[in-house]
């Protein structure tokens, strides 16, 4: 069951490059650019409502199955960034994120990327995203 | 030449824990609160009106010679924390950093600590902390 | 200009889980992976006789355009996985890697990957990969 | 009750630096190494004949109770690092291990660090260690 997406809803989250994000070609390390996107989930939870922390409260957990990250432009210590979440595409057991991550200095796109992922119970089965979650789409 | 601090300025950084940050014990992981003391001292500079990119930029470098951490309560994902910055001492050649991490939620202290920094060029040699970094004091 | 390759060369790093790289779902985190797929490069390049660092050292850098990973099972603290690495394609002025994670208690895949990268000079100018380091190809 | 350690046992972990745990000055990021005194423990434990896999499955948990590292060199990507790791001190419901950090190249010392840890069960209480678990020691 697929439900369509009247108007897509999208959080913006800014924050600062940690140095400790870095690595030694002066960049931001293309590995945290993965954390910066969970971070974007989380706040677009936040935003809609309902915390993530709150969704595994309550017995389920949402996976990550796959990882899509194109990097377009670095960026490095001291910037800060606007990274912009939305929902891509909801199943009964599936979601799929979309991403946008910005430099805030000259609105540059440094990645673009998708997140799927799969809602198991506390025992690792696949299950139904509860109906009271799938609010998130607003 | 230490220099009298007739007033301590403690700079406040709030932020949430990132999902990464936890480990398999279900709390921030220790080392992660290692980045956040570093991120902390970096709010402090932006909130002195110096950022820490300025003072690489201006040639010069910051390098951790010591660090003592004290962990007295966990935190977990979804926890919004506040981190405390300080300076303890500042001396020609080097800086000493304290620091205190709360918990938001019931004011709890999480984490104390203590970073010392050697001022460097970029030939790796020690240096004096110029001048106008010094007023980073206040 | 795109290269056959007669024959798949494939390196294997052995390696345990560290503690820092597991999350609150008590697996490891899913950003830890990219980590270990670049080791699992580095690791290549120096069973094929030159190390990443030279590379590097001579000028290039090969920055990650694009990446892709599938999670299809996890890990734990104390697993010990076995990353494989090899190279997908080869033009003049990029490289694509692919990679399987394997736990290697029971030999299931935990996740496959690739990644795509550009071949950059100090000036960050795309440039063609120079022709001895073609011979990582074997 | 604090035994008396007739002879020292230590444990000696070489690995490869990360790209990913190096920073925009281009040496590991000090935080990187929190994670290798950790391994350190790790490999300790295994060297031991007893991973800390299994003391966590017995239920029990070392939390870190205090950290301590002094920086003495620096290290880079490509470098190869061995981390010694031994137990300064064992207490009914603590331990405090010490590590040494070198640089296999040149033999120069990195890090040499301190972590305390506080034994405490499933229900975060302080708990003694277990006997078999004291066997750690020799």
């Amino acid at each position: 069951m697929e439900t369509a997406l009247p108007e897509r809803i999208t959080s913006e989250l800014e924050f600062f490059v940690r140095y400790a994000e870095t690595d030694a070609m002066g960049v931001v390390h293309h590995a945290s650019y993965v954390v910066y996107l969970e971070e974007a989930r989380s706040h677009y939870a936040r935003e809609r409502g309902h915390s993530y922390a709150e969704f595994e409260a309550s017995g389920f957990y949402l996976v990550v199955s796959d990882l899509q990250v194109r990097y377009a432009a670095p960026a490095r210590y001291g910037d800060s960034l606007r990274a912009q979440c939305w929902i891509e595409e909801l199943k009964s057991r599936q979601i799929t994120f979309g991403y946008a991550i910005y430099r805030q200095s000259d609105g540059v796109l440094c990645v673009s990327a998708q997140t799927r992922h799969l809602c198991v119970d506390k025992q690792g089965q696949l299950a139904r995203i509860p109906v009271q979650w799938r609010t998130w789409l607003g």
